[in-house]
């Protein structure tokens, strides 16, 4: 059976995340209802990762097999037809034709995301649920100090939801940065793989750290804690984005 | 009367544009309403230009008399209060007290705008309605070297819209030019005053030379023309945004 790899853009707004769900409108379950229009079969749909509800994507990656062979390009137009009513926030902006052994969850060997902060005392207009909107000045050195003090392999368990199904706490974590772009602050996280919410842990901590409620070097006890309450608070899903994975 | 300076952003969809108008939702018009809601009082509200239905601004500037006098701040915030229900496309982003003399409109010496162009085959799902998207690929360095043509004082009758009520088509243009930044290209406008359309007609021009149907320097013969006709089209209004204002 023919597989492809779809890259997918979404805004995450009014989804309950990237998983199928019953009666839930989901990222996964739009496509799936795409595909079936499209070719008529039910598929399955692999996703690189989840995403939470309200959490965006530039570079979602999944795979699916379809019966038949079609030309890349026509699946591509086909699902983005299918999308364009019911799902303008979703949009397959590739597809490519792949091995039956690529796998968009097992093969990746890089994941990137984004967390933007939108530092300013006054709600966004333009941005509304694109970005996290923080009052108090945060001090991005600081955050970047911190940041470059989680680089590395470490056991995450404190930056982990209790709810993480992950078999392990160990994670190399290859890239964590923050930099300011006017009134936005940025945190860049690259890593094989994530643990469940560990980015918007990471965001909730560099907060805390930005503001002066933290020094950086806190976030090596908080790392030796093992223990989730030592962290900051989860950051809300609107200011994520999931920029891209590599295989 | 003590008068105050507002800055404003706005996501522009969905508005019939700036100017207040009977029976349609405009910008003005909602932070006239949201005015009245926090003083009580109804005033004029005189902005730095007007922006067409479905333009945006980040950086917009308007003025109002209140009959007291209020803290700025307390401006702002109360104009957000009544604004967030309605209205969360709009926000005050700054309030100042100003001089009698100022005026949002007259009081200006310089403008800018910038065109956003999503240049990539397939719709945008994440900046619907805040790009302009062109599958064709654009050739930014010759959209550039058109731009710097146009820059100068010049008579821009090509590049107005018919409708335009400005006295003389001359204006002095003081910065146009076009950057790449990934997927999208960038077009970026200053000038003391723009006439009706100028920005959209600069970027429809724009595109035919990026596009390859036109010529870099053929925007001589456009500028030589002082015919609508010459130029290009007029660019659909969500990929521009009324960045700011210099007193």
């Amino acid at each position: 059976m023919p597989r492809y790899k779809l890259t997918i853009e979404y805004d995450g707004t009014g989804y309950a995340g990237w998983q199928k769900q019953k009666d839930v409108s989901t990222i996964a379950g739009a496509l799936l209802d795409a595909a079936l229009a499209f070719s008529g079969q039910r598929v399955d749909l692999v996703g690189s990762g989840r995403t939470d509800a309200g959490v965006h994507a530039l570079g979602q990656v999944a795979h699916l097999d379809f019966d038949k062979e079609f030309e890349p390009y026509r699946v591509m137009q086909g699902l983005n037809y299918h999308l364009l009513k019911p799902h303008p926030q979703i949009v397959v902006t590739k597809a490519e034709q792949v091995d039956a052994e690529f796998s968009a969850r097992f093969s990746a060997t890089r994941r990137e995301y984004v967390y933007r902060i939108l530092n300013r005392r006054t709600r966004p207009a333009l941005e509304a649920n694109r970005v996290w909107q923080v009052a108090e000045t945060l001090d991005e050195m600081k955050m970047n100090e911190a940041a470059t003090l989680l680089v590395g392999e470490h056991d995450f368990t404190s930056f982990r939801d209790s709810q993480c199904q992950a078999k392990s706490p160990i994670k190399l974590l290859e890239e964590l940065s923050v930099a300011r772009f006017d009134e936005e602050v940025h945190i860049r996280a690259r890593s094989r793989s994530f643990l469940h919410h560990q980015i918007r842990i990471f965001a909730g901590t560099l907060w805390q750290v930005g503001t002066g409620r933290s020094q950086p070097e806190e976030v090596l006890e908080m790392l030796a804690a093992k223990n989730r309450a030592a962290a900051g608070q989860t950051a809300p899903p609107e200011g994520l984005y999931f920029v891209k994975v590599e295989y």
